[in-house]
């Protein structure tokens, strides 16, 4: 065995240190202080098992029970749960309530782990399609249609699943309607808040919602993995069922999940994710300034309008226009933006990007729009 | 919705800070100095992610897919991606080469993961006996008769799996001939080395291993919760089968498994791990001196004598004498500890007892012997 081991010996990271992180998919995981501080004391394998009895959400010395008791209020449903991100709460939810072979009804803007946690446990998935460009809005009625069609054909479904705000546009999606034809229907309702839980308020039983799946390291500001499932007691005896031979301990979760760190960051962030989400509206407006901006200088925003979340999809003609004569092709814009310290844009594309300003500072947001305006006034 | 947000707000700990932690599960986790600092790097949510395209274990920067072949050497096996611990891993192999009903051979020292991933899964288990009472050993001609039975009955046979080392004892089974006859039966076997991989050398092929699964938290000095699973290229159709959807995908991974701070501190830890398990013998010499000493006391050592692994289980009937005569009953023990800046044995137990020594400086050893038979001679 001959292993070259010096790469593994300084490994270093620039971004949010020193660079301005526009991935969406970042934005909402940046730790707070009190986050990294708890880091120092947890970060030895398997550091929550100190105090344990048998089982992660009881443990109490981290407040891991309480935490988990807080997060069900702080979504309005009635029992949580830790997993190791949204993923895997989805799949938790699929492989406990449905039967091999059943439908799941899910929107077009579905995240592709909704797909993938569906066919991990043997599921048919039917999509219902947004209204496509520019805006790819869900109507809740055609989840109604899709429905109505499964039925006849004699399909059993399984389960119906929205993605509330999804990666792609960042179109936050009537959930409310979709859950409320779900009920009539008598479909068990799993909304999927990888996107929304942590940057703005969801309220669960409001939004008729039997499941909430939350991501701790996109959006709310853990270290990854990990993430939270949320659901209504009906659901209990199916997705904690406990092992015959080990009683104790629930199937579903293997025993045990976040057993380590991450869930340490997301019980540390808690204070500062319940006060940022009563910001949102703060965080929309400044989405809003951005967009209104960029839109002067020929970038065209996809999805809803106006925007009513911090994630944007631009299409950039007048990127792929400088791309076409700069010697770097599509790589000059991802560089001339490294070189006034902001990163996170995809390296090449030119012809739609994806961006946030979660979270950033008035002055920082200011700093990037007025960034990007100078690389294309300067280029084009 | 109101909550107390104050308990979040100083999480703290003082295990391997400022108490010597003998639990067998912590010993193997603890960090060294070059993974604490690329914590401080990664610790935010998607951090291993800036560079990505598409796939975790395709990943550069930081470099997770250089890391992933070297681990594969380290074990000598082909192929290997990150899971979020052993248990995770024992279940991606189940559910992706059993069939539904299918029949798993365990060992009865399995560990209750390995039970509760075969229900997860859907699958039967039969257990091998050890010959019980006082070295619970694994007699591999056992899983011969167990197999040979289910075969009579027509059953199928899914899987066959061993813990290399458990949980319980300590022993170490011999994964070579249990292999052996997996293999001349023409079963697939899964080698359980959360407790080995990590802390002692292991060479899957050489143990006729087709899986191993290890555990970055329990055995390789990494932040929990994350692992590893290495396997032989002719089951990578199965394990690594994509998403129809999604081809990049891979369905058992749900696209993307320890998408963050966990897997750095592993590669972190990886040269320091690569180094320690060379150091093996010196280990085992330091557990083999805890039971010589801690015998003269009246502790009788359960398992395989001389020991092998560092995790030892004491049978303390010396200490369940004082219990019945102390006033804080069986806390004794814990709390006399705790004075002198011991933990991890677990509160109010003394009829027997777990502990580890793995990584104490021999001055730190003979410490934690001084201390325990000083608590004893002081209160017998």
């Amino acid at each position: 065995m001959k292993i070259n081991l010096d790469k593994y010996k300084n490994l270093t990271r620039n971004f949010e240190r020193e660079i301005i992180n526009l991935n969406p998919i970042q934005r909402g995981g940046i730790l707070p202080v009190e986050a990294k501080k708890a880091v120092y004391e947890f970060w030895d394998g398997y550091s929550v098992c100190d105090y344990c009895g048998g089982r992660l959400d009881q443990v109490s010395t981290p407040p891991i029970c309480e935490f988990l008791e807080d997060f069900s209020k702080f979504v309005n449903l009635d029992i949580s749960r830790p997993t190791h991100g949204a993923r895997e709460g989805k799949f938790i939810v699929m492989h406990s309530i449905c039967n091999e072979g059943d439908y799941v009804v899910v929107d077009g803007n579905a995240h592709y782990t909704t797909y993938v946690s569906a066919e991990r446990s043997r599921l048919n998935v039917v999509d219902v399609e947004s209204d496509g460009y520019p805006t790819f809005r869900i109507n809740p009625e055609k989840y109604k249609e899709v429905i109505d069609n499964l039925e006849d054909k004699g399909k059993n479904i399984g389960l119906i699943l929205l993605t509330h705000v999804d990666g792609n546009f960042g179109n936050v999606e009537d959930a409310k309607k979709v859950g409320k034809i779900a009920k009539e229907k008598g479909y068990p309702f799993l909304l999927n808040c990888a996107y929304s839980v942590g940057r703005m308020p969801v309220d669960g039983k409001k939004l008729n919602a039997d499941f909430i799946v939350a991501s701790g390291h996109k959006s709310m500001s853990a270290s990854g993995p990990c993430g939270l499932l949320a659901f209504k007691e009906e659901f209990a005896e199916k997705i904690l069922k406990t092992s015959e031979k080990f009683p104790i301990k629930e199937i579903e979760m293997l025993g045990c999940t976040s057993r380590g760190l991450p869930i340490v960051t997301l019980m540390a962030s808690f204070p500062h994710v319940v006060e940022r989400v009563k910001r949102w509206d703060e965080e929309v407006k400044k989405t809003r300034y951005v967009v209104d901006e960029l839109e002067k200088i020929g970038f065209k925003q996809l999805g809803v309008k106006p925007k009513e979340h911090d994630l944007i999809k631009f299409e950039t003609p007048v990127l792929d226009e400088i791309a076409k004569k700069d010697k770097r092709r599509g790589f000059f814009f991802y560089e001339e933006l490294k070189k006034r310290g902001i990163g996170g844009i995809r390296r090449g594309v030119t012809k739609e990007i994806k961006m946030s300003v979660y979270g950033l500072t008035w002055e920082q947001v200011e700093y990037v729009v007025n960034a990007i305006k100078g690389v294309v006034e300067t280029h084009k």
